[in-house]
Order: structure tokens, then C-alpha cells, then sequence
């Protein structure tokens, strides 16, 4: 059995009991989370977010320089004024390196030339080495990018995905 | 009060109770899901994912060609084998253009070529007219893409924001 028939049973649990349905499009709380796709972090009962009030963004790491097409569009389409970033521990990202990706991917498909060419126009898979080292490098990164607007408060933490805590870095 | 200060707070009862601290890294139903940022939608309740269980990648709009780099890891390192890829309802893709919002960041800074030539980077912000066309072509993408594991099983599906339903299109 595939695993969305699965979800698409817990969904008619969910849409039957589903009251929230005239919430508008922008953000309630006017806030866009930046976190990791990992399957240990789960933002809105992590942080108690509410139906409607958050742009919750995951990609590999919860890297800022991959969430600047999302963060636009949540700025300056829908309201958005802050924006928290979250790392967590254990995360994949501290695991590889670009180089090492590359080649497990080329020697997944050996002579496909597609493939290597593919995945060489990559310049990097965002991994890091310095858990912390990579929220402050994000946060400044957002900080002093020329389309996010100026003055918005942005924070950056790590999640512990052994105790279930956030913790500020900066 | 910054919203990050609300969820911290909230946090702290969610750590208080936490027990779920010995997951491993590889997300245990092998899947990876892909969805939207918006602020309605909110994966873990709407598709019962208990935690572990689930790669989740959002962006806006949910867009596959966004995802590429975060699929490719999640295939290749953390062994997921199935891909379930969300639109929803009442997009905030749906309402805009690439060239209008170019249009309202330049306005926002005028005579700051900083900006201007910042935004005029990006091709596409990956907006859409057809909430059913999107899916498709979403789907085909990711089962064309050379770098997406052959034979995953990738479905496309529409989350409803007003019934809290998802419908199947591909």
C-alpha cells in the first residue's frame, strides 16, 4: 500500500470534524517560519501554532538562501513582518558533503550522462558542518539580502529533537 | 511581542510532555511530501503524519521544480521512495504574476538598482492560473526529472482550505 492512501483515510477523519474553513489568506500573526523538512520536526504543535497564523517554510536544513522566492512572496504579498528560523540537531545536512552527494548520485546511474550533468549544476546541496554556525550564518544572510524588507525582526534557533526544545541562537 | 516570544512560550509546554526523543533520522514511512507554505494548511493534522514519519517540504505554491535539491537528499540519504505533492484551494499563487510582483518590490525601493536587479534574478516566482494544471504539470516534472529516483510513485493531489478535503487529481 502506498502511503498517500494511508493519509487520504486520516483526511476524511480530519475534514469531518474541519470547522476553520473561512480563514483568510494572509497570515494571522503576520510571521513566516523557515525550518527543516526533517520528519522529527512538526512546527505547529512544536511552537503552538494555530490554523492560519504562520507561512510554515521546510526545505533540506531550513537553509535561508533556498526560502528567498517564499519569503518574497510572503512579504510582499501577504503581509508577513517577522521571521523565525529554525536548525535542529541531528539533521541530515551535518551528514554529507556536496561532493559526496554528487558522486552517490553518478554512481546510483553509472555512464548516464544526464544524471551527472544534471546534478553538477548544483553548486551546493546547503549541507554544513557547524550546527549553530549555520542559523547565525542564516539569520545574517536575511538580515542583509536587498529584497527582504529592512527592519524585519528575524531570529534564529535550534530545535532538539531529542528534548523537544527550542533554543535561541540568535 | 514578537511572535517568536508566543512560541517560546507555547514551546516550553510542548517540551514539558515531549517523549519522542529516540526517532531516528530516516523518516519511517519512507515518503515525502510536498506542499504549500500558506498559513491553512498544516500537514500533520490534515494527513495524520505522526512524527518521524514524513519528509515535509514547503514552499509557495508547493512547486516540484522548487523541491529538487530537498527530494534529492531525501531519496538518496534518507531513503524515501514515494513523493505526495499538494496544491490547495485559494492559493496566493493564483492571485499574482511574476511581472506584478517584480513590479511592487521595485515600486516599494524606487531608484534602488540593489533591489531592482535583485528581482529582476529571479526567471520565475513559479506563480500559476490553473490550480489542476499546476498539479499535473508538478507531477509530470517530477517524474521526467533525471534526478528523481525511477518508478517513485509520485501522486497530485488538491488540499480544499474550505472543507479541509483533499481530492486526488493524478
Amino acid at each position: 500500500m502506498c502511503v498517500h492512501e494511508l493519509y487520504a483515510q486520516n483526511n476524511e477523519k480530519y475534514a469531518s470534524a474541519f470547522d476553520k474553513g473561512s480563514l483568510p489568506m494572509p497570515p494571522a500573526k503576520h510571521v513566516a517560519i523557515v525550518t527543516c523538512m526533517d520528519a522529527r520536526v512538526e512546527p505547529a504543535s512544536q511552537l503552538g501554532i494555530n490554523l492560519g497564523d504562520a507561512h510554515v517554510i521546510r526545505n533540506a536544513g531550513g537553509r535561508a538562501q533556498d526560502a528567498i522566492r517564499n519569503l518574497i512572496i510572503s512579504q510582499r504579498l501577504l503581509g508577513t513582518r517577522e521571521i523565525i528560523l529554525f536548525h535542529h540537531t541531528d539533521c541530515g545536512m551535518l551528514t554529507f558533503t556536496t561532493d559526496q552527494l554528487k558522486q552517490i548520485v553518478k554512481d546510483a546511474s553509472p555512464g548516464d550522462s544526464a544524471v551527472a550533468s544534471a546534478v553538477d549544476k548544483f553548486d551546493s546541496f546547503l549541507d554544513f558542518k557547524d550546527l549553530e554556525g549555520s542559523v547565525r550564518e542564516d539569520v545574517e544572510f536575511l538580515k542583509s539580502h536587498p529584497l527582504i524588507l529592512k527592519d524585519t525582526p528575524v531570529t534564529g534557533w535550534i530545535y532538539d529533537v531529542k528534548s523537544g526544545k527550542i533554543l535561541r541562537v540568535v
